[in-house]
């Protein structure tokens, strides 16, 4: 069927659902939404569930948006004369794709109205459906710039929105039925996760990571089965770790014009996180891979999905993201291909225990053949203390550090460790379980948290009591202090004072992190604490095994005479027991799972306990392979 | 490098060895071989072991030419004025890929002359290289007209074969190692073999069939991993029939314009299979893949390789032909990949039993990692009875059928089968334990056992005895008479007289053998005599499995009256038995056997018992996966 015959098909079968006074004036696939354009967007709210049943027996994601959305310039004038001054707008996001302007004030609560009345008054004044949110407590430029940049290009966006649209909802045209995954990096390794997972009718990329502690560490982005890049349906993104998403703005290089998907979290870390990549490459190698305006492309062609909205990203592929515990925004992405043919998930990185940041990690779908499931620590001795315990002994360290007038660093990834460390020493200082001294955030790490304060929904709900009820947030402490240059490190690192450093890159390959050690490591007053993951061939990983000297630049090395700690259990990821409870969870219960993203010994390891505990059929592939699943 | 200064280095190297009083004016890639262009070709031969010493210190294919080439048509004059007209010439074919002339003969002595004078006074004459064979008992119009073609050619092969000689030996680019196995068709099931092994640096398409009875079975040709087509180095056939090399001609429509490879007597087979098959698919649907145009094209990029000859096709990659048993010129093919990175081997179809026809096939490589191997008859209950048994089987039928008055009507794969079932008919007749009766053969099999006459060298040595040492030809014999015609088809079908009738298709998929069926199929004095696999989906399984009538065409269809008898035992297969012989005496033992080119229930049960038995890791793969091998 053509699309516009479909289109109109669609328009008749709303039609004879709207009841009479509403008109459609016209439907129109933009992205993966079937947008509903009406004169009487008021009215249509107003029909209870009108909205849902459509959605339900069109089977497609719907918006209603009306024929006419007042300029976003004349819209914001009229909401801040509407709205009273003591609100405190700190921003307007105008968001043509979802046909939202997002309020942002500092009393929410003056910008609703009593009863609502000031948002229907806005409502009534621009067309735009208003979204009220708290001013996130820490100003992210990252967040602010990505508005700023969608905002630019908001024309060339609905083209391309529109373009996507009527590709994803093209007709299917293969009699064959197979579904494909093809391993294209972090199989029996760790980093540089990208799969191929494609049907005789879509190609779908998911992840593309860097392997970190390798230069040349890409995925095998340049065998054929994923040319011409075009060919792609969608690349999606499980969350915004470099070793998962660093490679993406690549594809745009290389002449990818198709959609991105992640949740909103996902998209403004990423987009921070690959700006810092090519710093730091650029430091290391002067040769990048890509430059700034790749990532804008990226930002360009990206569509965020919440957490459960079941999402039609190809004729014959639906795509959900569940909570993956990891990091903000961190997604386990659930593909329902074909009419029922198959169900399949990638858990990316998760966490099935909850932490002081999120929740759990999903282990409910409604229905399921086969995982991909991360094996980090999936060996069978990979098990990690309590976070509790975990918290004692970073306390002890601290204690033992800060009486002898040392200093600490502890290397962190700037986006999930570090806000989970900050937590706990926060705590400690608060509840005097460790002495208040300067806690100092260099890198990423500030803007992260930032970041992290601007998507409260995705925390859990104890800390986001603590911060929205309580009026207690923990992030905005005085022990905490950003550093932003060289000179302030030297500073930090020339006084006498004990203090505690968190610091990028997370396993010591580049960053700030490495003029702390060069400063700091001959001393041994001091202290590095290890509180992640250090993959094989990061520096992290050879000052952990015992490494004396480690060499800085071409000419320089540096002697490590500092007191070395590993303090487990503050990972984002599961441990082996829990990966072992998360399969016993599951449900449904898969048919097959392969354990991915693990060194060798522990995908085996954990394929290979998974199939004797549970009888399910397990495999730990390798890089290239491709797995026939239905 | 450069490929200009590789040859230089070449010739540089090539002339510190050569003697003074040779001189080399010139070297070059031409297909797999290194030419070397010289004034004195005869000097050149006359250094005992020259070339031998080359090949192995270069490690190249390497021909010696003379710089000039006498035009092949005044060449041809003065070998017809050389040689006395009494040695019986009845054709030169002047191959420029190697500089031969090859002078086919009724009396091969003659042309040689007292001490080989003859044959000295036409290479001092001409240039070419004279190489004297017996001129075939039966002509083949397939062999001339192939020949003819390549001369008419000529030129854009030269042109082609040093395109291809410098792709080969372009230097290797890439720092990673691997290599991957795409299975493409043929997996779980019989025909449309093709698999695709790829490397960093190459990729090779090996087999390219149709899936018999069924008009859709095409390989999984549409997967990105083998587009463009141009970026595959190479196909390689290992034999004609057209589960393994149908669709070959397709890829030349689609814009392949690279060299397919197999043994010469494997090229003049599929030609005329090729071009047959076009027919009978034109008959049933009207609608051909491809036209006598695309066979040409693949004539032309077709380069042949004799058993045992150690070639490069790629930069990487090392083609090594050895006998398969199966029909004439079918070979296993070995892979040396990389530089002593891995070897592989692909079967093909094979028999491991020596039949009438060949010796078993090669079970002996020099390295061996990887095999994938058929499973037609893997089943632990697929044994077949020995060929002596089955002869007896055979004879018995048709003493029964002959003696009621009725007819025997046996399909047949016109190549492999056919003559099997000849050999075995004639030595009947001639020891009298069958009585004497006309064997009509239909359909292409008697240009298929000319074919067989043209290349003796396949045959094996008893057979070859028999031919050319004591004069016996026994498919020469009185009662063999072959069918061209409806007509006589209708005689044959109204005689009363009772005969045997071998005609093709040997699944009953199309093919004169509907013909007679449809005459003979009534009346049960007669008798349908399978002596081959018949496939899943062919008319000839449903009549194996009891069927009763049989749709001809749209409207008709066949009453089946006649007897119905399988005698098992003439299979160019190795039955289950010989499988498992066959991978007991493989020499080296490899690490992994995939079995392939089975039923899902065969495969599965012959890799599960390889495992069992001799503990070497197996697979049973299905169609689109990728194996990772290193």
């Amino acid at each position: 069927m053509l699309i516009e015959d479909r289109l109109k098909d669609l328009k008749a079968k709303i039609d004879a659902k709207v009841p009479a006074g509403i008109k459609v004036s016209e439907v129109e696939f933009e992205g993966p939404e079937l947008v509903i354009y009406t004169d009487d967007p008021k009215k249509f709210a107003d029909e209870a569930d009108l909205i849902k049943i459509l959605a339900r027996e069109l089977r497609k994601r719907i918006v209603v948006r009306p024929n006419i959305l007042e300029d976003p310039e004349i819209a914001a004038d009229k909401v801040n004369n509407v709205v009273p001054e003591d609100a405190g707008i700190t921003d307007l996001f105008f968001d043509p794709d979802t046909g939202e302007v997002l309020i942002e004030a500092e009393k929410p609560g003056v910008v609703i109205g009593k009863n609502g009345t000031t948002l229907r008054d806005i409502t009534k004044e621009i067309g735009w459906t208003p979204k009220v949110v708290r001013t996130p407590p820490i100003e992210s430029s990252t967040v602010k710039q990505t508005r700023q940049y969608l905002r630019a290009v908001k024309d060339e966006r609905k083209e391309f929105l529109r373009t996507i649209g009527r590709r994803i909802h093209r007709d299917i045209t293969s009699k064959d039925k197979w579904l494909r995954v093809t391993t294209l990096g972090c199989c029996r390794e760790v980093g540089r996760a990208a799969f191929l997972m494609s049907t005789p009718e879509s190609k779908i990329l998911i992840d593309c990571g860097e392997k970190p502690g390798n230069n040349d560490g890409y995925p095998y982005l340049y065998v054929p089965e994923i040319y011409p890049l075009n060919s792609l349906d969608a690349v999606v993104i499980t969350h915004a770790h470099l070793d998962h998403c660093a490679l993406v703005p690549l594809l745009y290089k290389y002449g990818y014009e198709g959609p991105v998907y992640s949740t909103p979290a996902t998209r403004d870390l990423s987009v921070m996180l690959q700006l810092d990549y090519l710093d730091v490459v650029a430091n290391e190698t002067s040769k990048v891979p890509y430059s700034s305006k790749e990532v804008q492309q990226y930002l360009k062609h990206s569509i965020t999905l919440n957490y459960g909205s079941v999402t039609d990203i190809a004729p014959d592929v639906k795509l959900t993201y569940h909570n993956a515990g990891h990091i903000l925004g961190s997604a386990i992405a659930h593909f329902h291909v074909g009419d029922g043919l198959y169900n399949i998930a990638f858990t990316g990185d998760f966490n099935y225990a909850k932490s002081r940041l999120f929740g759990p990690a999903t282990s409910q779908f409604p229905r399921l053949e086969a995982v991909f499931m991360e094996s980090t620590y999936g060996g069978s001795n990979d098990m990690q203390p309590s976070r509790k315990d975990a918290e004692e002994k970073l306390y002890e360290a601290v204690n033992d550090t800060v009486n002898r007038g040392g200093k600490i660093i502890i290397p962190a990834f700037a986006v999930g460790r570090s806000q989970e460390v900050m937590l706990a020493l926060e705590e400690g200082m608060r509840l005097e379980k460790i002495p208040k001294v300067k806690v100092y955030l260099d890198g990423m790490i500030k803007e992260a948290t930032a970041i992290h304060t601007t998507y409260p929904e995705y925390l859990n709900p104890d800390l986001r009591k603590l911060i929205f009820q309580d009026g207690m947030n923990p992030f905005l402490a005085d022990c905490f202090e950003q550093v932003d240059s060289s000179s302030k490190r030297g500073d930090i690192i020339g006084s006498g004072d004990p203090c505690v450093i968190i610091t990028t890159s997370g396993m010591l390959n580049g960053g700030p992190v490495m003029e702390y050690l060069y400063g700091l490591a001959q001393d041994e007053k001091n202290m590095l604490i290890f509180v992640g993951y250090q993959a094989d061939g990061t520096t992290g990983r050879r000052i952990q095994k015992g490494w004396k000297e480690i060499p800085l630049g071409r000419r320089e090395t540096i002697n490590i005479n500092l007191e070395i700690k590993t303090v487990d259990g503050f990972s984002g990821h599961s441990d082996r027991k829990q990966l072992m409870a998360y399969v016993n969870h599951l449900n449904p219960r898969p048919e097959k799972i392969f354990t991915i993203h693990g060194d060798e010994k522990s995908a085996i390891d954990l394929a290979s306990s998974i199939y004797k505990r549970y009888k399910i059929e397990t495999h730990a592939p390798r890089n290239l392979e491709t797995y026939r699943m239905v």
